[in-house]
């Protein structure tokens, strides 16, 4: 079979998928493959102004769609399936933003379930000037605005789950999905555990950019325009998603309570930084405990999800995955020279 | 009363204080007083080399000794203890660190109580480069060295607590006392609200460094040389305390689980984000869930802390506590240029 | 369609299903229908002695099966799935507990990770004597035996979940699966929103007795002959399973963490008891704090579920589901007397 | 020195305690003695009616009122703190009860920090009927009554804690304090670990009658006078409280998460069965895991608390502290007879 280098992937309405796991792939490619595609923000585009509220115009279960599933040949359970990001570009000039019912941090939820009301259903637009790289908020109340910078990411990157599980988009876990961390935009490659033949990649939620904590439970979300590399290692499957930057091994872990998704990963970041250094694991914790990083990446998703971080200034000649990072910061480097 | 300008405070061994609340001051100063003072580490000292575990060189509650109180002249209820960090400078050459037996993130403890008999009680030794502003992490097993920056900071910082309560010092609350960190640097001022007569301010538990989460339980502790300036706003007391750097209004919250952490601090730093850029409630809601930093504090301690961030950036001309953090900084630099 | 009053359901192993959602009817039953089925273990019936360690004989996903599903003529989303127990009897003259490597509540698992190595994995044999109504506990150490009083019930019971997702059968939800509460015995009706076409109930994990929170993650477990009585009652679908004993009403929430679960299972009894004795909610809050039990169910599956039980002597003549549980303990009852 | 052998306590307003520690003592009486005690409602008696909100007639910290301390001669830290519940009689012909703002586990707090504008504050009163043994409910919307059983308990008791603490009345932890727990009713022994010399016993916050969880924060808050029989037993000092009746060991946890109160009282009751049973620990958790009851106590104060309970009728002819139980309640008994 004989399968192209560069793939696009623009599904129309009817092609979005709301789960992972459970469908099959629109597309099947090679390793190595650079994947072009779409997608359409968490509202699936019908939030197109301020009086557009979410709970009225979306319908359950038909948010955060996801473009894919994409299959990578070969991959087979306990694989890794590495996704680099070589771009990310909002496709409209324009993200949104909203409160919920029932959703976000500082309010009652279904799960943190309470007599209160919900809060006050509210949607913001930002302006989007990807020339100059900012993103404008616009207060509803008053005439405040600021410029904040722009910084494109996909909230929801994942794999099929293991034990024939389907599970919505809206969640974080052990197969990725919507771990809402800022940390998944370009330059950065995310490595997952293949639970399934093909392992069938699927993304979406865009971000112009997010806090940490997307404390309100959106941030500005936006439809995307994004480039990605899919690689495959075999084997080497780790139990729960890991990223690599330029600057940092990075691990994630997604519970409740919260101090379990911290748990996780840093006891993955500890693992891992043993396995690199060739170190004891007590040894890796105390290293882990005095270098590491360790911002939320969402606090209000059903599963919440914290990150782990270590500066890869500590490894020396180490390099996770065989440089695999390194790799495709070349290549993504030579497909945006040539394209 | 004429008070001094500046004070010294090198309490004697028999003069630590082991809690917040329960104890008269040691000193009382006047609003804008430099304190020059010295801090024990949380081991009282007493660990001094690999072999010297501290379960069996430490007795219980003689654990993390601060040094205080000091009573800020004025100061009554409601009202807003300042403290603005001049300079952290580690007192000796080396810091140490340990597992402790129940005690970090990545263990059974007496309240995530479980079965498993307690990890091995390990002390790692780091060497102190104050000039090269390098601590050494040395493996215990193996021979892997490697330097990290020295960032010194106190974990411990607090005021008495409200309502007649003596908290151990190694609690973290609303009262401060062990945040755990890395933000509580010198550059920085620190806001408490004040819940009896004068404050009574205490610190202690320098690290040279710490990580995020402070996983293991303990950082770099060292014993420090420390100066900060104590200063009083009339009313305003912040519910929880509040931090200021150049570059952040920063929030905490400490709680259990670390969700309630994170919610109390995003909390109050939507609240005060609303009244410095006098916006609506939802409007601050969604400013910091686009622009807001959410890293852990500790993960270890008998409350869990979270810290939000917002870049002072946003505010425009606003300014905190009517611009008290930039006049402190300046008092600080004049002193460091006079001394 | 003439279907029958009675239906008989013995899947043999291939027919076992581990997932709620994503599989096709086992069979199809008018509402009413009395369904004579068997369970098999939680272990599959594989963890036959105490020298087969079930992470030797099991092998993942392929635990905690159940038996079904069951479709119901004419359930529609929305619609209340009612399912009777009219009989939960042994089907062997044994049941198996164990421990397990990283599950349980007293133990590190994979999502309260940490650094420990597993607790030992041990299995414990308990002899059922149906007559005499006891389990025979047997000490593995030593030669201490209790026999404890036999109250067999089901683990598992649930329905296809909404929103398309398949979850794993050891996941307690909103669709119900593996609650794990001692209060699922004969003589109770759960009820369960319908979120598929016809409500795909399925069932399993017998166990012949466990106490109040699963604490070391496994029950008595051990197959069982059930007979059970499916109704529909349409609309009105709890968001969350409830069930009815003679004496109580009885809600359920499985979330993490546990004082999440025991919110979502408190906010239902709450409103459930607003509704039947048309009480303002407050006043409904107010009755449920001074009247209510709140036991926990298990604190060791991939949700915590927790319970909350309203005493319906408080009731007066109100009835929930108009009288059904009433009329199901008579239909129960005659099928007792004229088998 | 001669002491009587039984005292009176009946503390005005201004000997009420809002502490555990910090105090000196109200009366030193010997081990055995019978302390005939008065103690007043949660809200200090001002709540009369139900116009009478909480949060204006009372005034923080002084809530939740204590009796005591009472120091227990011989009393050294380590020992264990009895106390049998001889008799608990409301003092009033009625209970009060309310939510209150931003308290309660169906509402935003203080700590579970929310936007949401606090819960109406709404009071109940109960009519008490010792005679009859009622307590009757009345909603204030509407015309709904229904009595409720009488029953009986203290929310609060406890000594002083350890490490020079000072902890309000509201807390429950290791040292007791507000458990908020049915348990604590007439006929009840209650193990407190001695922190302090004398243990500095103190009580309060009877409730007529309260449900599992305490579920809107507050019960029906009754003044009581009570009587106990205070005892020593030297040595063996339980690290979390523990109770006795005559059906069941009872063990408790107060933490948060709800899942660590689990956790504590849970390890407690596998470690108290292990020693009372002589059984292997995995054994000891093996027989709690199918055994036990697993209550909520309270899931509204500042830590949580779970009570773990196992049937004497397991124990053989084994007995906690040497049969102390029985003893007191013979006691007990005898005293009833004679006064």
């Amino acid at each position: 079979m004989s399968l192209p280098e560069t793939v696009r992937l623009t599904p129309q309405p009817q092609d979005l998928a709301y789960t992972f796991g459970g469908r099959a792939p629109l597309v099947t490619v090679r390793p190595g493959t650079v994947v072009e595609l779409t997608t359409e923000d968490c509202f699936g585009g019908a939030v197109r102004g301020v009086t557009d509220l979410p709970s009225q115009v979306c319908v359950f279960p038909y948010l955060n769609p996801v473009t894919g599933p994409i299959a990578v040949l070969g991959a087979e359970p306990g694989d890794t399936l590495a996704v680099h990001f070589v771009e990310i570009t909002p496709a409209r000039d324009h993200g949104v933003s909203s409160t919920f019912p029932h959703f976000g941090a500082l309010t009652a939820t279904h799960t943190t379930a309470m007599l209160h009301p919900p809060l006050e259903e509210r949607v913001w637009l930002y302006e989007l000037d990807t020339a100059a790289g900012t993103c404008r908020f616009r207060a509803r109340h008053g005439d405040f605005t600021v410029d904040l910078p722009l910084d494109p990411m996909h909230g929801t990157v994942g794999v099929a789950p293991a034990g024939g599980e389907v599970l919505a988009s809206i969640t974080p876990g052990a197969h990725g999905g919507n771990l809402d961390t800022p940390e998944m935009r370009a330059g950065t490659t995310a490595y997952f555990r293949v639970n399934v033949e093909g392992g069938l990649l699927a993304l979406g939620d865009g971000h112009a950019r997010q806090g940490e904590g997307e404390v309100c439970g959106t941030a500005v979300e936006a439809a995307m325009r994004t480039t990605v590399i899919v690689d495959l290692v075999k084997g080497r499957g780790p139990a729960w998603p890991r990223l690599e930057s330029d600057g940092h091994l990075i691990t994630t872990g997604s519970a409740r309570p919260l101090e379990d998704a911290f748990r996780i990963s840093q006891h993955d970041l500890v693992g891992w930084t043993a396995e690199l250094l060739d170190l004891d694991l007590l040894d890796a914790y105390q290293l882990v405990s005095q270098a590491g990083l360790a911002p939320a990446a969402n606090v209000c998703d059903t599963n919440y999800t914290m990150v782990a971080k270590l500066p890869k200034t500590l490894l020396g000649r180490a390099r996770a995955y065989s440089g695999l990072h390194d790799h495709l910061r070349e290549r993504a480097a030579a497909y945006l020279r040539h394209r």
